[in-house]
This record gives C-alpha cells, structure tokens and sequence, in this order.
C-alpha cells in the first residue's frame, strides 16, 4: 500500500496558474499513478484536504513506515505540527513539488517537512509524482 | 454578489479587547453592510470560520473573479496556503482589517495575504469593511 | 474642509509608468474628487511637492485634527520627520497609495507614516483617494 | 472546572520519539491529573486535537478566566490565531510542554503563545502539567 | 537539600516595580519555601549574589546531581560561563523567573541557561518558586 | 559666534507631545541659550529648518571650525547628506537631543550624523542644549 | 546522449563518511545507471572532477538542451559561475544529492544551481541519479 | 544636450576631504567636461542642489530619454523618491561616483539609483565624469 | 551628594589608548570635580570598580533618587544586570563616555544601561563629566 | 601594455542569454579594444578562463601596477582569494561588468572584487570595457 | 616571567565532561607548563579565577608586555571590559581554547578577545597551552 | 611524513602586504620547518597550489590520517568543497593562519575548514606553521 497525499489547494491543480502547474488535474494524475502501479499490483491510496489539522488526523491513522507520496503544497513552508506528526508517527515520506520552488518567492525555498523525509522531488510537474511512485514501487522488487 | 469573509476570532468582535477592535459586534458590521447593499440590489453573502482549511474550502467554492471582502485576521501573518488559494482561484479580494496594524506588533505587520489581493484597507474599524462594501458597488454602476 | 496632499512624483500622474499607476492624471484625480465633495458642501484644497520640507512646512500649517488624505509616494518608506510631523501636529491622516506596494519591491513595504495615521488604503487605484474621501465625509454626516 | 487542552500530536504521546517524550501516554498524564484534582473535588475537562481551528472554537466557548492548562505543541511556534484567541477571550492559561523546547531546533525556541498565558512551564516532562494544575488548585484554598 | 539560588537584583523583591515584580521580598518568599519543605523534612539552602562570577564559585562548591532552584536574573540572557558551570558540575537545576519574560524587552526572551536546566518556569509570580519546590520535594517520594 | 541648528518640526517644541518633548517652546530656549551667552559676550546664531537640503545650504555657508549645537531630529536617523557635510565642513558640532531617544522606537537610536560630532548630549530637554553651550563658552575661556 | 556529471568530491562516494553517503562507490553507480540505459540504448557519458573551473570548461563543451544528471556536490551552495554556465549553456539539467542535504548543516540547505535546473532529487542515495535517469530515458518514448 | 547634475555636497568637491575627493572642484570638472564637448558641438547643461527636492523639480523638467550624468552623492544611498523620478521619467541615466564607494561606510555600498540607471562608473576621480560623457558622445556619432 | 560612579578600566585613564581617552587620569578629573562642585557646597562621592556584581552592590546602597554620573565603561553594552539594578533602585543617572563611541566598532554603539537613564553625554572627553556635574548642580539652584 | 582579462562564461558572450549580454562575443569586444588601442600603439594582451585558479596564477605573472581591465563573471561575487591576488599583486584594475548587476539578484550586487580595485564601470554593455580602456590610455598621455 | 591566566570553570578542567575537555586537571597541566620552563629558567605564575572582574583587576597588575597565556573561557563571547583591560594595558596575549570551538554552538564562535591578542590557539587539548608557551619561549632565545 | 599546505596566493608570502604578512616568503618558512623536521628524521611534504580543485586532488591522494598543517588562505573563508574533503578523506589538519585574521574584515572572521580540523592556530606569524609542527613532532614521541 502507497499512500498519495496532497496538501491545500493542490485539488485545484489543472485549473490554476497553468504556467507554473501545467495542465494536468489532480484526477488525472492520481489515474496516471493507479496506471503505473497496477502493474505491480500495489495498492495506491488517495487523500486530499485543505487542512493541516485533517492532514495530521489522516497520517496519523497509517502505521509506521507506511509509504507516503506526500506534496504538502504550501503547508511546507509553515507547518511544525505537519513536520512532528512524520516524524513521530515514523512514516517514510517523499515529498514532492510539482513547480521549480527555488526560482519563485524566497518564503517557498524552505520547508519544514524535508528534514524529516526520506528525500525530496522537485520541479519536475508530475514526474515528481511518478518518480517518487517509481522509487517505492523498486524498492518492492 | 459580494461574499464577505472573516477569518478566525472576529466572531469575537465587539466582545474583545474593545479598546483596540471597538464596540460592534460582527453581526451589526454585517446587518449594516446588508443595509447599504439593500439599495443597490446587490446581494451579500457572509462566512466566518476559525479554520483555515474551512476558509480554502469556501474560498474554492467561489467561481473566478468573484468580489470577496476578506478580514483573514491573524492568518494574514502565516498562512501561504491562503495565499495560493486567493490567487489559484482568481478571485478579486479586498483584504480589510480593522486596527491600524502597523502601529502593534513587529510580526502583525507583513501579510502574506496582500500581494495577491486588489488592495487592502487598514485601520479604519467598521469603515474598512463600508469602503471596500462601496467599492464592488461602485464597480457595478 | 479636507486636505488632499501629494508627495513626490505623484505630479507625474498618468504619465510615468502606466502599467502599475495608471492613465489619470493628479489633476484628473483632483477634477473627481472635487465634484464628489461639492455635494456634500465640503470644501477641498489641494497640494502637492516633491520636497520633504515643504510638505512638512505644510503639513505644519494645518490646525490640530485637520482631515487629511495623504500620499505620501516614496518618502512612506524613508521619512521619519513627516511622521513626526503628523503625529506632532496631531493630523487626522489617511494614507493611501494607487498601487498594491505589497507586489512591489521590498523596501515598498514598510512605511514610517501608516503607524500614526488612521488608517491606510492601498492599491485601489484613484478609489484610493475617493474611499478616504468617503470615510471623511461620512463622519461629517 | 480546570481545562486540560492539548495541540497537535499529543495524541500520540508515549508512543512518538520516546527519548524525548517519555513513555507516558496522554490518557495516563490525564489519570493521573484528574486523580490529584479529585481530592479538592475540582472537576477536569479535557480536549485534544490535531487542529488549529478546532482548538479555537473550544477555547471559544469557555467563559472568562476560565482556567486552562495548554499544551500548544508545534502550533506555539506557528499560530497568532490561537494568541489571539487567549487574549480575545480573557482566559487564563498555562502554557505546558513535555520536552526542553530550549535544546531543540532552534525554530521551537519562539512560542507566540506565552506573552498572553499567565506563566509557562517547560521541561519537566509529565511534571510540566501536575505543576500547573498545583498552580490552579493551591489558587482555589 | 535543595538550593535556592538567586542572582543579580533579586535581593531588590518586593522593593523594585512592584508591578512587575509583586511586593513579595526575598525573604518572604524564603520563609516560605521553608515552611514547605519543613514538612518533608527537606532542608533548603539559600543563596543570593549579585556577582556573576560569586555564583559561579557557589554552584562549584555543589556535589553533582544536587538539587538547585535557580533564578538568574538578568544573567539568564547574557551569562555563557554560567551555563557551562551547570552543565559542567552536572547540577540538577530548575530555572525559574517571577515576572513573563516573553512580554517585556526583546532581550529578556532568550536564555543561556534554560538548555542546560532539567526545566524552566516563568511568569507565575512567587508560585514560579513553589512549584519548582514541589518538583523536588516530590521527586523523593 | 556659536550657532544653534534645528532640523524639522522642532519649531514645534512646546506644542507637540508634551509628554516626550516638554513645554518649553524652542524661542523659549533660544532666549534662555542667549541669557548665558550674553555674559561672556559669545553672539549666538539661530537657524531651524524643515528641509535637509536648506540645512545643508545653511551649514555649508559656516567656516570651518565653526562650533555649531545642532538639533538634527528625525534627520539624524536618515540622512547620509547632512553627515558628509558636517565632515566636509569640517564644523565642530555637539548633536543634542531633547528626549531620551535610547527608549523609544528601535529605528530612533541610530544616528548618522554622531560619528562625525564632538559629542552627543540626549535626554535631559532643554538642559541638553544649555549643556552644549556651556561646552563651547568654557572653551573660549 | 545523457550526461552523469559529478563534482568535488564525489570520487570519494563508497569510501568516505559512509554513514552519510552509503556504501556504494561512484563506479558502482554509473555500472548501476549504464545497465538501466542500456536497454533503451541510450548513451551514457561519465564526467567526475573536483575543480569547478573544468566543470564548467566540460559543461560549455555540450550543446543545448542537453540533458544532464549533475551532482554539484558542495559547489551547489558557493558557485554562481556554474548557476551562469548551466543557464547560459541552456542544458536540461537535474540536481541530484545523495543525502538529505535538508537536515545537515545550514550552509547546505541552499543552491545556486537549483534555481535554473528542471528540478532536484534530493536525499534518496543511489535512487537519485537512478530517479533522474528514469526521468530522461521516459521523455524519449 | 547632455545633462550634468549634482546632488548634496559636491559643491564641495576640492574643498573637502581631499584625501578622499581630490582637489578639483567643481567648477573645474564642468569646465573639463564643457572642453571636450565642445568640439563634438554638443551642449553641456550644469545644476547642483543640496535638496532631494530640487533635484527632482529638475529631473522632472527634462524629456524623456534626456542624457544625464547624475553623481546623486549620499542622495544615492536614502533617496527611493529619485529612483521613482528617474525611472518615472524615462530618463537616460549614468550615475557617476568620484570615490571607490566599496571601500567606504558599509551604507555607502548600497544605490537605490543604481538599478534604474543604464550604468554605473565608480571610483575613477574626475574621470567617472569624462567616461560617462565619452559614453553619451561616442553615442551621438 | 552626587556619586560619580566608574566601571572597568576607567582606573586606567590617562595611561591607556591616550589617542582615544586622552592623557588626564581619573585622579585628576576627580579632582577637578571635586573643585567645581566644592563651591556649590554638594558633596561627591567616588567610586570606581571592575567588577560588575561590586558596582551592582555599590549602587543598590544608595537610597532612590540619587543623583549618580555613571561611566559604565564596556558594561555598557552587555550588562542587563545593571541595568536593572538602576531602575530597580530609582536612581537618577546620567551615562557618560569620554570618547565618541559612535565611531568605534560596532558593537559599542547600543548600550543597555541608557534608555534607564536620564539621559547620556558621550565624545566630550573629560567634559563629558564636568556637563553632567553641571546638570545636577544647577538643578539645586 | 594593458590586460583584458575574463573570468568565467564570458567566452559565452553573444551566445547566451542575448536579453541580457547583448549579442556581441568576446572575440568581437576584443578586436574593438584592439583597433582602439592600435592608434596609441599601447599593446593588449588577453586573457579568459573559467577557473579561479587560473586567473589567479596569471595575475600573479604580471608585475605591479600592470594596467589591468578585469571581467570577474560570477567570480565577483564569491572569490575572496582574487581579492587578496589583486590586492597583493599591487595591479591597477579596473573592473567591469556588461549588465547592470544592480537590477538583477540580489546575489549579484556585492562584489568582493570591487573594494581593491581603482574603480569600476558597471552596465554599459560592451562600452564597459571601452570606458575602461579610454581610462587607461588617456592616462597614458 | 609568563603569565598563565584561566577563567570561569576552567579549574573544573579533567572533571567536567571530559568527552569534550579530556581528563588532564588543571593542575596536571600547569605541573607540565611548569616542567617545560624549568629547563629555559623561565618564571610561570598561575592565576585562575571565576569572576570577570578579579580578571580585570590581575591583568591590570601587570606591567606593560607581559607575556600572558589567556584562556577566558566563556568570557571570551562575552566580556569586552576583558578586551579593553587587554589593549588598555598592552599586553602580550595568546588565547588559547582547549576545544575545537568551531564547532560547537553557533553563540562559542566568536571571541571579543581574538582581535587585541597576538593570536590565537584552538582546538589542541593541554597543546594549546603548551604551544603558546613554546612560543613565548623561543622568543627569547 | 607531515604535509605542509598552502592555498592561494601564499606564494606571495614576503611579496605582498608586508605589513600585514611579514617579510618572510613561502621558501624560508618552508626552509626553516624542514630544518626544524630534520632533527626528528620526519619527512616533511610541501604543497601550494591557487587553485581550489588542485588542492581537493591533492589532499583526496593522501591516506587517512595523514598529517596536515594547512593555511587554506582565503579558501578557508568560501570553500565548503575542501572542507567536505578533508572530513571525507579523514585527515588530520591543523589550520593556521599568518595573520591575526580576527581584527580584519568581517568576511575573513568565518572557517568552513575550521570545525573538521583538530585545530587552529592564527595570528603568530611564521610561528604559527611551526607550532603546528612542533605539535605533529612531539605527538611522535
């Protein structure tokens, strides 16, 4: 089981600022996900919310090295809580950007969530899903 | 249709610190934003919650270009998320506050909320939310 | 009676940089609010200078409580002194600006004068000035 | 009445990172406040969760100087909303924490809360609440 | 034995601004402490210095793991070499402060000593004192 | 000859903000700095100017050497202008200021112009000019 | 054609601070990523030096729109030469870092180069190249 | 016509600080430039003023795109109400600086001029003039 | 009685740095106040100390209201400690240096010890005394 | 003899980023300084690499007081070890830099270069360099 | 005669956490300071002391030159009444440091001391002690 | 075998600034040091080199352990390359420095080679490289 988590506002994605976020709507990434590990008969799981506190409610309910694609959107940059609920739940995170965030606003270039994942993907729309998805699915060769 | 939105604790108004927020309650600032609306047929639509996922949740709901009078009280100081939101959507928001918050604190003093938002009106207690009110009406005219 | 005063470079209304100010010019702007304030029988009186000591020496000309819209243009964010003549001559001021300095650079964003002045309204364009004008003649009422 | 609030990821106390929190568990820490409250047959309330807005509208509906020992967590570090809120509603708070927040990361060091709580106590593990509710209770005799 | 040690200006209590700092003197406050842990037949030692480097030598003359109630005053924001001589005698220490440090100066808000305590609490009046007692005096239940 | 510079809005000493700045007006002092200098026979030279540029004029036309008490205001805080000609001229000039600027905004208690003066006297009203007058008449003695 | 390139130090990789950096060597890698290309047939070419000068003669060597795989190593955080190179070049550039660079020192939490590359994968060891690699080698199907 | 303007203090210039300034006034640097204009028939225009005021009036008198040789003195370093004018004005600036303003105060090494400027010549004397209007004169043929 | 108080190494005047301090000892300038006070008939009382915690003891002997001049020497920039001992004991001080701390290193220019003083004279050598002795002589008048 | 000397990615000139550089290469530049300089039969001798090391090693090849017109590229803004060459070496430079570093990252606005050089000529495009030489053989004469 | 001079906790030295300080006592390393210039007939005396001022009052003592062996301790990030005592009475001092203070705490990595010694040892154990007196020794030969 | 290592412009030694490097070049310390070594019969290594890569070769060629006596130069102040090399290949470094680094330029106060040497020794000319070895010898005994 992989868990694809996505922050606030990432449920608007296809639908804004298309220059920076492409196209592609969350559905239609989470479907391109489900096409890819299918094959490797993982199960994916789906959440979103525009919350920290459900956020922080759902991640706690996985058990502890549980899988997570997680794009925190804009939760990176401000959430404590978001950060002490990875790592005290021991979850192993990828967190993922779908934007280049290092060439936009200098309060986009840190977040609080990356020291306590596993690694992070950034920049490459998204791929970085999919390569995060790429990385777990391996890892179960 | 002027949606007008407050974010957390301004369901205290006129019960807090009356020395710096007044006298007015949020539903007298609400029944005499209606009043001045009323002539104009325009219709108003209010929403106060203490959440801000509850507010990204509603702000979503808007169509595009929407006229949004927006109090996001203190989460003009931390949230980014809202910031995305308000810019993602597309909608036209007047931020209004009703303290001068630049003679408080250091760290009431930068909004993340500003920079995507029309404008922003400070400081003039229940006025700030009648100029921006006149503003949208003037629009229509 | 309700004093409209302009700092520097504002004389280049509607013709510098249209992009971020616009195309109406001072005395446009001047025309506007004028005819507002006829009907209520208020009198207006104009000023503008790009010196920091002639606003001051102005500013000083006014009698205590004295309503004044003031764009203060560039020296919001470097004079000390016109705020101290604010506050010393206890002027009711409302500072406005024309642009959102907020998405500007970011030494725009602070401003000695807002702290000692009622109120501020910015980035509404000329609704900058005619919303203070309201606020001003509203009180009258 | 003595109100028990905890923040986020408290839930999961002694069950999280046990080097730093211990191994007690929040139901255990609540056992035995309520047992020490018990003898002077004050009566306890208790309310946890993971989110910021929920925790405002608890703190919300208690009345004036209304006691309450409050363990923020990581939203001390982040939220003016819920310093508002203290301050707003007039309560009367103790702000708790588990760990020694002065040896940790440096961003813990900052809390928004404490400037509007009554005092703070911090490092003395399950200790830091069995002394703030001495506090309370000695205040009753 | 439990040691009370109080630094710089602390022999002022109960003289100086009193509405910071109550009207509670030194002694008082002693007295006190000893009726409480008389109780527990736990005998208190008292110190009070106003010199930096005559603390020092004091909590030198301490066996390890002794048991130090410790007020620091002003030194708490500006003594390194105190800091090095709790961690290097290995003093069990609870740093206490009377008045809430997080609302005055800036300077007040940062401690060198508070990494080096077992724990801190501020801002509960002479109740700070107590509650550290009753820390200890429990401790050897 | 001993010349006495006031920069803006101390011509309205006496009328403004009492509470910080006394009520002695500024032609109240200058009659009293002339009182003592009349007995030494020393003339004094009055100039008080809003405007940074007319100082500037005003104190390029002294020699140098001149020995000069200058009251800068808030444009010790802001100009770099007044500091190169102060040096350029090579004038002997005491700063002075009526208010302890030490406790008041952060942005006051820096001042260009000090590095390039005798001295500074703050604080004491209008004794911190008597003072610098008595500096200068002593040394003609 | 794609490009492995590597920066200072990164010969050392298998051999240096392994519980850091792992145990695989840089050979070991590139065996690692030429048998991935190898079945899609596309070329791999190695370049490894440890003076930021030849990294930038080798860089201005490929044409544009290259693709390139480029651990800059400790570079990342002091050469703006090579930020120029990669942007002037115009390459098609992914960052990659081995560890988790976000919870090291704080001098390691900040990169030149990031900014003009398609993205950064950060922290998932010997997976970082083999993510990047996936990322190039899917754009040619 | 080529503009040659001056701000605060460089009336100056061969008087003060010769050390750092040199000993040309200028008068001498005007007649310098008048020469080699000359033979290219194309007209110098002088102004000096110590006041930011001034300076602007006389900016906003030229038309767009007028040749200015502007050496802004400590104006550089605290006026954002020129930068506006400049650029405001369309003008086509060279800010010229007779001292290496990088070996100076730290204040000194920043320019709000600098950006709106087509260029910037530093630290060459007299030459800083000659070279910036060689730049205008080479431009004419 | 007016207490001229010295901290650190002032016991060196006239024999250290006498490019900065100049050549006159602490003897001698005591002397000289002493010969101007004598006529006044007020009593000086001298005392000069290395040690911080002995200064602190001196000044908390004195009863509130003293009229103390205060050289803090380098406490003046890191002693919180005496800072409170003088607003603790309502002393009446003036802070004085000899030289022009404002052009020395940057770390003597904020001293704590002012903004609880009556007010500073700094840079005028020994006169810096004699003013202040002025200052509370002529206030006996 | 003069120098042309350029540090990294200036051989790109007129290949990248054309917005930026214009569209003018580095063989071009130097067979325009080269026809210039023929009239006066001064000598060039030129010089590009992309490594600091190099630049370093020829620097040091050539005597003191060498005319030097120095290009640093990125290098500017990080070498702190050809400050200390050029510094060391005793050359005469002159440093240049084709856009206006001021308008564009804040990274690129400090030059440690800058504070041991004669002067500096910023943003002019190629007349940059032309200035530069005009400075050199004028002096000449 | 060399002076071998210890600040505050240093006599905890061989007792306190020895992981960072080793085991040698401060005894153990004035008995090997002693045996090493025994053979040149050199005089060492031995002064340690907790308190800042005592510091300062040994230090002033001595006699213009004298060679000292400084290890301030924490004063060193702290004490600029040292720093002056130190430049004030022309001494010749080496500060030594028996740990690697670079890297420890961010607050231990900058001594007010460094800049008026000869220079400094760090990081060595009982070595830096006994270079710095190798040093003081071949000196004299 | 100990190895002697310098960085940029070290070459320059007994060239340039002497009074800030002395007289002595890079040959004689090198001469005096094996003259020194040759008593021990230890073999002493001599490299210098300006460019940061080449160093990184060298020190990677060394064993772990080997012994280094390293004056990076201005490297030590921009290169986080070198000191990832020297803790990646496990050397044991003492960095020294000619010159009291500490009372220059604010940029020259910082080591990034500093934390991963055993130590550091600054400001005592050429005796800080013989120091170094007499360390290196003795710990041979």
């Amino acid at each position: 089981m992989i868990y694809i988590v996505n922050g606030p506002n990432l449920n608007l994605l296809g639908k804004r600022e298309p220059s920076i976020y492409g196209k592609t709507t969350l559905e239609e990434i989470n479907k391109k996900l489900h096409k890819i590990a299918e094959e490797t008969k993982e199960e994916l799981v789906f959440f979103q919310n525009n919350s920290e506190g459900s956020i922080i409610d759902y991640l706690q309910s996985l058990s502890p090295h549980s899988k997570v694609i997680f794009n925190p959107g804009a939760l990176a940059h401000t959430s404590i809580a978001l950060r002490d609920c990875i790592s005290g739940c021991e979850l192993d995170v990828i967190e993922v950007h779908i934007s280049n965030i290092y060439n936009r606003e200098e309060f986009r270039q840190h977040s609080f969530i990356s020291p306590v994942c596993l690694g992070t993907i950034t920049g490459l729309g998204i791929n970085s899903y999919i390569l995060a998805l790429n990385y777990f699915l391996n890892k179960n060769e």
